[in-house]
C-alpha cells in the first residue's frame, strides 16, 4: 500500500524517473506564466501577497523565538521590511531532532508523497514567490518567475526522484538462505530501514533564492533528514515563504512542521550550526571564502558547495559570426551576469579567427562583442527586463572598479528603470587584456564584468589556457565556437580532463549559462567551482544510510 | 557492442545486479575449497607458491623503485621475507594520473569488464591467497580461505556491481527537445562521460587484508580512478599479490598497469599520500586515531574510513539458552576476536534472566559463557583452528593486562600449535563488571576480550545502554537475545535510532560479527564506528562525476 500523497502525485514521480534516466526535454511545473495554467488572477494575487507582507511579522510557528528581524534588501528600492522570527540554534536543533524519528517512520513513500505535495503547492505560488525573487536578488521578472519559479521547482523534484531512485532500491526486506549441503540450510529474514543521517543545514544564497535552495532542501528532507533553511539576509522572503508552505503540508498530514525551519540568523549563529554535532550534512552556495572554511571546517559532514569560478569561452573561429555575438551579447547582459555560470573570460587568438563574415582581428572580435551587447540593450525596456538590478554594493563596486583593470572595450552604464526609480540598474563591462596578464582575468569579479583574452600560441594554446582556468579557479561553464573538428575534439578532451560541462557552438536559444533540471547536470562537482551537482546519485545517496535487523526463519527450500 | 571481457562475465554481473536488488543469499566465488571446484593440486600449489616467494623480491615493474623492503610479519612465526619495491609517492602520483584518461576511455563496459576479469583471476588463486592472508594476518586456514578468499572476492565484486549500476543510470547521450510554441523546437544532442574523480588511495588493515581493501580497490577502479594500495606493513603479500594479479590483467588488455600500484611506505610518506593535492578518495580500515587524523586532514577529499568500536549483545532472556551461549562462545573465539565485528561487551539485567533452562543469576550467565568458551575450545585441533594466532604484540599485551582490568571470568591461555610452533595463540580473556564501571567497556580492546556487564534497571536500562555505547564509541554490530516482542521491538528502535545493523535472537549456523556481501550491509555509515559502508550507493556514486558536452542538433518535432 503506497501513500495517498505519493498515488496522487504518481505521474509527476514517474514523469521525473523516466526524464533523469533519459535527460530529454521534460516539466511538470509550466515555465510561462500563462493565466490559462495559473489562473487568471495569478499575476495580481502574487503581487499582493507580496505586498501584504511588508512590514508585518512573517509568522512561522518556530521555537524557540527570542526577537524578530528584518533582513530582506531590494536592489529595486523597494521596502519590504517582513519580520522574520530570530530562533536560537539550540532551539532549532533540538527542534529538527525530535522531528526526525516519525519522518523516519513515514517510510520511503510517504516522504516522497509529501515532498512532491509541498513541491506542488510552492508551483501553485510560483507568482507569489517570483515577485519575492525578483525584488530580493535584482532578477528581471520573467527570468525571477522561471528561474525562481518552475525552473527552481524543476530543481527540487529532481532532487526528490534521485532519492526516491536510491532509496527504493534497498528492499524492505529479503530471505537469505545459504544451502548447507546435507543440513538444512541456513534461512533468515532481514529487514533493512532507510534512516536520515541527521540534520540537514541547507544556507541560500542572494542571487537564486530558491534555485540553489530546492536542491539541498527536497535531497535532504526526501532521505528522511530535517532540514534548517539558512538563507541569505538579503534575500531571505523567498525561502521563508517557502518554508512556511512546507510546513503547512506537513502539519496538514500529521507530521511535525519543524523538518522544515527557517534560521533567521547572523554568520555567528551560521557557523555555530555548521560546527553543531547534530547538524550532519550542509548544503552550500555562495563565496569561496566562506565555502572553503565550511569545508575545511565540518570534518566528517557531508558538504554539498557550489562556489565560484572562471567560466569561460573559447573563440577559435565561426562559421556563424553574428549569431555567436548575438548569444554571447545576451548571456553577459541576462541578470547583469549575477549568475554562477556566466562567462568571465572569452579566450580569442591573439591573431584573429575565421569567420563567416571574413577574417576577424582581436581587436575586432572584441569591438564586435561589445557592439553587439549595445545594440541587444539599446531598447530601454528590453535592457531593464534582461539586466535586472545590482544585487549587492560589492557588485556595484566591482564594476566602478573594472575600467582600471584593464583596457575597456564597452563601459558599464546606469540604466533608469520606469517603474523602480532607485533601481540600480547597470549595463556589462567589458574588458580586454593580453593573456600574459593573468591578474586580469585568472579571478571571478562576480556581477556583468567579462575580459575578453588575446592568447598567443593557436588554437592549442586556447585550449590549454581555457584547461588551465578550469584547474586553478574552477568553472560551472565552458564553451566552444570553432568549424574544426579537431578544435572541438580537443576542447572535449580538455573539459573532461579538468571536469566541466562544456557547450558547443551556441548561436541561438540556448545560451552557455543556462542548465535545463532533468537534463543538464548543472556543475560537475569535479573541478574547485563545484563539490556536488545538481542532481545525481552522488547528491542523494550519502543523505541516508541503511539499517538492518536479521533474524532466524524456517528454511524454504529442503537439505540437498 | 559491449567489450568481450563484459561479455565473458556478463552472468557473473547480472547476478551481482541481481543480489544487491534483492539481498538474498548468492555468490559466484565458491567458499568451500573444494577439489572439485579448485583443482586437485590447488591446495599445494598455493602453499608451494607462497613458499617460493620466500626470501625473493616481488617484481611489480612499477615506477620510481628507490629499493626494496621485506615488512610482512607472520604471527604464526613463519619468516616470509619477501621483498617489495618502494616507490616515491611522486612517482606512484605521477604514473597513477598517466594511466587514467585511457582508463576512462575504456568506458564502463570496458572498466566493468576488466574488474571482472581480475576478480576472476584473484578467485582463481584463492589457495595462494589465503596461505598469504593465513600466514600474515594469524587467521585459521579455513577462514584464511573463506574471508580473504571468496568472501572478499564477493565484497569486490558487490562494489563492481553498485559502481556499474550507478555509472550505466547515466546515458551516454540524449536528444533534448524543448518546444517553442510556433517556432521551431529548440534541439541538442547531449553527451555524457563518466569520469573518475582522481587517484584513488585504498589503505589496509592488518587482520583483513584482503576482505576490507577489495571494496575500495574496486570502487575507485571500476568508476575510472587510478588505485594506490596502501596495505599494513606486516601484511603486504596478500595485498601484492592482489595487485600484481590487476597489473597482469591491465597489460594483456593494453591498459596501464599502474592502474593499480602497491604503495610499501612508511607512516610518513602514507601521511604525504593523504595530503597529496591528486589524491581525491581515500579508503582507510584501522585504528582510530589515524582514521580520526585522516577525516580532519583530507578536508574535500572524499573518505570511506571503518574505524572501531564497541559492539554489544543484549541478553535480556533465552528461548535457547545453550544455544545462545554456543553461539556466543563461537563469536568470541573466532580468530581470537581480531575481527571489527566481534562483540566488545554483553549486557546482562544485574537480576538475572529467564531462560528455557531456568532463571539464571547474572554471574550464572557470565560463568555459563565462559564455560560454553572453555569446552568449545577444549580439544587443541578446534583451538587452533578456529583462533589462529594473535596478529600484533599490541594485542598480546592488552590480553595480558586484561586481567588486572576486571573481574576475571574465564583466563587467556596460551594453546601450542602444533604446525606452527612459534605461533602466539591465545584463548579469549572474559571479564565481568558493574555497569557503573563504564571505563571497563566503554572502550574497544581489540583482540579477544570481551566483557559481561551487569545492568541494573531492567530491560529498558539495557536498550539504553547499548544505545549509548554505539552513540558514543561507535560499533558495527549488535545483537539482542529475548523471549520478549516488546524488548526486540525496543532494540530494533534503539538501532535504528543510532544506525546500527542487529542480529536477533542467533543460536545456530550465523554469527552476529558474520556478514554476508550482497546481502549484510557491513557497517552502516551512522554511527562513529565508520563513516560508510560495503556496499551501497553512497560507497560508489561520488568516485566519479559526470562531464558533459551539447550542441544544436535539428528538431525532429514539426512546430506547434
Amino acid at each position: 500500500m503506497t501513500h495517498p500523497l505519493l498515488d496522487q502525485h504518481r505521474a509527476t514521480l514517474d514523469g521525473a524517473l523516466k526524464a533523469i534516466a533519459t535527460r530529454g526535454y521534460w516539466s511538470p511545473y509550466p515555465e510561462m506564466p500563462s493565466p490559462k495554467v495559473y489562473g487568471d488572477t495569478a499575476m495580481d494575487d502574487g503581487k499582493r501577497a507580496v505586498a501584504a507582507l511588508t512590514g508585518t511579522k512573517l509568522e512561522l510557528d518556530q521555537p524557540g523565538v527570542s526577537g524578530w528581524t528584518a533582513a530582506d534588501r531590494s536592489p529595486y528600492g523597494v521596502t519590504l521590511d517582513v519580520q522574520y522570527p530570530v530562533c536560537s540554534v539550540d532551539a532549532l536543533i533540538a527542534a529538527a531532532e525530535a522531528a526526525m524519528p516519525a519522518w523516519q517512520q513515514a517510510g520511503i513513500d510517504g516522504r516522497t508523497g509529501v515532498c512532491l505535495e509541498i513541491l506542488a503547492r510552492i508551483n501553485r505560488r510560483s507568482f507569489e514567490i517570483a515577485q519575492a525573487v525578483m525584488l530580493t536578488s535584482g532578477q528581471g521578472w520573467m527570468m525571477a518567475f522561471q528561474a525562481g519559479g518552475p525552473h527552481a521547482q524543476d530543481r527540487g523534484l529532481e532532487a526528490v526522484a534521485y532519492a526516491y531512485r536510491e532509496m527504493s532500491f534497498v528492499p524492505g526486506q529479503a530471505h537469505w538462505e545459504k544451502p548447507q549441503g546435507k543440513n538444512p540450510a541456513l534461512a533468515m529474514r532481514k529487514e533493512y530501514q532507510v534512516v536520515g543521517r541527521g540534520v540537514a543545514l541547507v544556507i541560500g544564497c542572494a542571487t537564486f533564492p530558491t534555485w540553489n535552495t530546492y536542491p539541498g532542501l527536497f535531497a535532504a528532507l526526501a532521505t528522511g533528514n530535517a532540514v534548517i533553511v539558512k538563507p541569505h539576509p538579503a534575500s531571505t522572503l523567498p525561502a521563508a515563504i517557502s518554508v512556511k508552505i512546507a510546513r503547512d503540508v506537513l502539519r496538514e498530514h500529521g507530521l511535525d512542521p519543524n523538518l522544515v525551519q527557517l534560521a533567521v540568523v547572523d554568520e555567528e549563529a551560521t557557523r555555530a550550526l555548521v560546527a553543531h554535532p547534530a547538524v550532519k550534512s550542509i548544503d552550500f552556495t555562495g563565496g569561496p571564502a566562506f565555502g572553503r572554511w565550511l569545508i575545511e571546517h565540518a570534518p566528517g559532514k557531508q558538504v554539498y558547495a557550489e562556489l565560484a569560478g572562471v567560466n569561460n569561452v573559447v573563440i577559435e573561429s565561426s562559421d556563424n559570426y553574428k549569431g555567436m555575438l548575438r548569444n554571447l551579447a545576451f548571456t553577459l547582459s541576462l541578470y547583469s551576469g549575477q549568475m554562477c555560470t556566466t562567462t568571465k573570460a572569452i579566450l580569442v587568438p591573439a591573431e584573429g579567427i575565421d569567420t563567416d563574415a571574413g577574417r576577424k582581428s582581436f581587436d575586432e572580435v572584441a569591438a564586435d562583442l561589445g557592439a553587439a551587447i549595445e545594440k541587444f540593450l539599446s531598447d530601454p525596456a528590453t535592457a531593464t527586463a534582461v539586466l535586472g538590478a545590482i544585487q549587492s554594493e560589492a557588485t556595484l563596486k566591482r564594476i566602478e572598479e573594472a575600467a582600471a583593470v584593464a583596457t575597456v572595450v564597452l563601459a558599464s552604464k546606469p540604466v533608469p528603470h520606469p517603474e523602480f526609480p532607485q533601481a540600480q540598474v547597470r549595463t556589462p563591462v567589458l574588458l580586454k587584456t593580453d593573456a600574459s596578464r593573468e591578474g586580469v582575468y585568472m579571478q571571478e569579479r562576480f556581477g556583468p564584468i567579462c575580459t575578453v583574452v588575446a592568447v598567443p600560441g593557436g588554437a592549442a594554446a586556447l585550449v590549454a589556457l581555457s584547461e588551465r582556468i578550469v584547474r586553478e579557479q574552477g568553472a560551472l561553464t565552458v564553451g566552444v565556437y570553432s568549424k574544426n573538428e579537431p578544435v572541438i575534439d580537443a576542447m572535449v578532451q580538455a573539459t573532461q580532463r579538468v571536469g566541466v560541462a562544456l557547450s558547443i557552438n551556441l548561436t541561438s536559444g540556448v545560451f552557455v549559462n543556462q542548465s535545463a533540471a532533468f537534463s543538464d547536470f548543472h556543475a560537475t562537482g569535479a573541478n574547485p567551482a563545484a563539490n556536488a551537482s545538481y542532481a545525481d546519485s552522488a547528491f542523494v545517496s550519502n543523505r541516508f544510510r541503511v539499517v538492518q535487523r536479521r533474524v532466524h526463519v524456517a528454511p524454504t527450500a529442503a537439505a540437498a
